[in-house]
């Protein structure tokens, strides 16, 4: 058997379901390119009393991690989990695993947990009114051409009069990750190249940073109020809102930076 | 201080976190206009200890369970949870509740869970992609009027390429609900009165019921297959997708009704 776990986005966040899975698992993976710095790991391990192999992601992306066959799956007693934060369906290759495992004649199970997509609803916004998300990649150095993917799905949104999630770049392995202050640089530049007139000196922009933790952190504001705060550690992530209901409105007042 | 507490689809999607503050209240209340059919409601009273209270959706609007100020609330040892099924913020009402209650100076917490938007990624369409969501509510009889704000919200989604989930309305106290099939032809109803020319013999139809639980059904296909099948009990849903990625088609394939 091949078991997809969702971890959340922190220990707290493990459900009963996971966390009986995990333990009548073999062989638990976890990949090391998704490793969130604020993750208590030592503390599930403890939890879960298993010894959790790091592996890369190119293990991930060749499978080499996953049983041969249900067959050879028995013999050997292996039931192989892989972990992952927030929910595991949310990447591309994940569903890939799944489509992987089941040629491979596995049994697969999809265990669910909290993502980003759950926690944004922290600052009050309708997730039934939030449109298409859009990932802001780095921007390579060096390199003129800067792709404006993530501006032009904004304007998609925005056209139908839907709230944009964009969630920042960040690799946890080189410690390296996108500011808020520099995501909106890159949306602003994107609006100085593409002029579509959908980013102005007005624009809302929410900021929500380690949501869930401690130390989460929500601010609304203008980008003259916003660049000159700090935000700490990821991961961060920035919603620009179609024009709030008014309930909504109440809600963000909270957060209001000014 | 009040908690909002999510319980997830199922019991087993109970969080660490939930259960420890469900523990930690001295009161307990869940809505019983939410009252899930399929949720083991007796076992999470003995996994909790608790004597959890059902209320009505008229107590939860009045906010008559609330502690009406933290001072009050501290005197009488009183911290109060209400449970809710999914994640506690997708219903408007859960997040004037938390106003109302920082308004009476309480303390407030909000405990997420696994929602729909999670557990539609079991389709393998991406998250990424879906525009907002549309609830089809139950149309009255003996009324002439129709309203059609759902089959709207579609064209505004497939104006953008983006996938449309719809939520079938059900009303667990009168154990009344929205059949699958009854919904699809409400949405050919609308595209006969509107006739955007969104809706035709050849659309596709994932429909999903009950997900994450032992009778899970997941079914793709063209109204005319669709007709003919019982989905049975709640809840259910019907995502109608933009061009799906290859990616994406290739994992649907495995629900064809055909």
């Amino acid at each position: 058997m091949f078991v997809l776990v969702g971890l959340g986005l922190k220990l707290e966040h493990l459900t009963l379901e996971a966390l009986e899975i995990i333990k009548a698992c073999d062989k638990v993976f976890l990949e090391k390119y998704t490793l969130d710095i604020s993750y208590d790991f030592d503390a599930l391990t403890k939890l879960t009393g298993k010894n959790i192999k790091l592996i890369e992601r190119k293990d991930v992306e060749s499978y080499s991690f996953l049983p041969l066959s249900e067959e050879k799956d028995k013999k050997t007693n292996k039931n192989v989990a892989l972990l992952v934060f927030g929910d595991p369906l949310i990447a591309t290759t994940h569903t890939e695993l799944l489509l992987e495992a089941k040629q491979r004649g596995l049994e697969t199970r999809i265990i669910h947990n909290i993502s980003i997509l759950n926690v944004i609803s922290r600052t009050g916004l309708q997730p039934y009114k939030f449109g298409k998300i859009a990932s802001i990649p780095f921007w390579q150095e060096n390199i003129e051409y800067r792709p404006c993917g993530f501006y032009n799905l904004l304007e998609q949104n925005q056209k139908i009069g839907a709230h944009t999630l964009f969630l920042l770049d960040l690799n946890p392995i080189d410690n390296k990750y996108l500011s808020p202050g520099l995501a909106i640089e890159m949306l602003i530049k994107c609006e100085m190249l593409k002029k579509k007139q959908i980013i102005n000196e007005d624009t809302l922009f929410i900021v929500c940073s380690r949501l869930c933790s401690n130390t989460e952190k929500i601010v609304v504001g203008k980008y003259n109020k916003i660049k000159s705060i700090g935000f700490g550690l990821p991961p961060h992530c920035i919603i620009i809102p179609s024009p709030p209901h008014f309930k909504e409105q109440e809600f963000l007042s909270q957060f209001n930076s000014s």
